[in-house]
């Protein structure tokens, strides 16, 4: 029998050929429709890609590349361990590239790392941001690519993600359980997904117990920084008399806030209950120890890997890619920074 | 005027053309006074390499390779964030490597990054290694090498390092000044420099100032990790009574024994004063703060990536290369868990 071509699953289905090559490598501009109806065909027909072409592309340097926002930072270097640790048993070396949360800085890396013949790129996205050309351009290359954490949901590649919506939610619903009846939130900048959907799990868990919603208690943190906290936690005091919880974005800041409310004697939580989100480690030395979300960020790099690595066999031996989303669960942490349930 | 060429030096100091050739590649199996010799010679008689030889070699990437040994870490992170940040000034991308303490990972990682063909590499070294056959390697291949905090000694590069020594030594007279008699210190492995320098540093102050050396008071920490912290604070307070001051390698090994001795309520600095070391981020916001010794990681990349760049350039010019080592000077910071000068 002879082997099946492109212009035969293209005649079957009365569409171009190009249109058939660009569905089977998952170009972006092809609808999802017609990618389902071209990869079944060709696996109905036991389609194979030309063996010159596929070898050409799949000459291994056995060397991914990282490019996450940030180094100094709890989460993202718990995510580079797990990565690095289920990349070695791979064979696998890890160069990892620090984008700062800057798109210019972020576009760059990711030319370099194309222009390095790497065999996969993990990326967590630079909070700025907002355009994904340079990521279709990774797919139009054929190279295996994998985001967590911070993710573009218009790019359809493999994620490992957590539920940042409900996982914001129990944060809140925790203050709300535990009797605060007036709760403020220090929230991220304005465009990554995790910060608006931490912000919108907030909103529902106060609409969804008749508390009603208050813009004048949202406090931006565009830096994310632990002088953020200080300076939000003076604002709060200042702006308002009544505030008994608030639920903030990111341990770092969250113990930014505690410091500041520690200096004014304000007494944590009898007076002021907080919740953080990420599970630092120096959220369980400090005074008071703080409630958070805990984050997995040593699974989520394993499992970035791990999907990367699955991308990278596939396209070795031909196979057809399908992209898969693993959402990781979070788990409420309850410490000293808030009361027992009521 | 004919240029000066490798033979003319080699005659003039009646020695062979290779030793030349060696001596001016700073080749380990020289001695230093030929090099100084040879280097010297070769000035004064307006010496340029093959322009050849050194075009193929000087073919820039823009991309350097730094190895550390972690990076969910303060210091390290602090480092790399200072390496980023000068590098980017010059148009240099940065890959990082994290070498886990590994001697075998290392060793691969240092192939990784010749064999990628970028222009130079900083590194600090695996607490396991004791060999330096790869960085050797590095520098035969004319490869820009700098070495920063965790160096080797024997290996002839550009180095920054702060004096630990010195450093450990002013840790260990705080606890004297602030009237501690019997001084424990929780170490670092046997291996690296740094922590060789530390535990010396220790052992002056108590000599210099008559309180005997007791090896009884020494307590090992094989990963520095704040777990080794809770468990020789459990141990020193199980095997010693008379202990008033414990200087410990590493904060986050500090901020493990302050948490053991709050939980068994000793207090914190009238019972046992504590000393860390390297200034955490942490280390100023547990309870008690952490009397600790700042140690520069910002400015230790800025300047560990200052020297890369220039041997770059030297290379590139064909200038003779002369090694430089950077001391950057440490600060005693004084919070909260020791007591106030006598």
């Amino acid at each position: 029998m002879k082997p099946t071509t492109l212009s035969q699953i293209a005649e079957l289905l009365n569409i171009s050929i190009s249109t058939v090559s660009k569905a089977l490598k998952d170009y972006p501009d092809v609808s999802k429709r017609t990618k389902l109806l071209v990869k079944e065909t060709a696996a109905t027909l036991n389609y194979k890609p030309n063996a010159f072409a596929v070898n050409l592309r799949t000459k291994e340097s056995k060397t991914i590349g990282i490019i996450i926002p940030e180094v100094v930072h709890h989460f993202f270097s718990s995510v580079i361990k797990g990565i690095i640790a289920q990349a070695e048993k791979k064979g696998y070396l890890v160069i990892i590239l620090q984008s700062n949360e800057s798109y210019k800085l972020e576009k760059k890396q990711i030319e370099l790392l194309l222009d390095k013949h790497i065999d996969g790129i993990l990326i967590s996205l630079a909070n700025e941001t907002a355009d994904f050309q340079h990521l279709y351009e990774v797919m139009a290359r054929e190279t295996p690519l994998v985001m967590f954490d911070k993710i573009a949901k218009l790019v359809n590649c493999s994620k490992v993600i957590i539920n940042d919506r409900n996982a914001a939610y129990e944060a809140t619903k925790h203050l709300i359980d535990t009797g605060c009846k007036r709760i403020a939130h220090f929230r991220g900048p304005l465009l990554p997904q995790n910060s608006i959907d931490r912000f919108l799990g907030y909103k529902k868990a106060l609409t969804d117990h008749n508390i009603p919603y208050d813009s004048s208690l949202i406090y931006f943190c565009n830096n994310m920084s632990f002088e953020e906290g200080v300076q939000n936690a003076k604002k709060l005091l200042d702006d308002h008399t009544d505030v008994d919880g608030v639920f903030i974005n990111t341990d770092l800041v969250a113990v930014g806030a505690i410091s500041e409310f520690n200096r004014q004697n304000i007494k944590i939580p009898e007076e002021i209950s907080v919740v953080g989100f990420s599970n630092w480690f120096m959220s369980s030395v400090i005074s008071p120890t703080l409630t958070t979300i805990d984050q997995p960020g040593y699974l989520m790099g394993k499992n970035a890997f791990k999907l990367l690595y699955k991308e990278i066999r596939q396209r070795k031996e031909n196979n057809i890619i399908i992209f898969k989303q693993i959402e990781l669960p979070t788990k409420l942490i309850k410490r000293s920074s808030t009361r027992d349930i009521i």
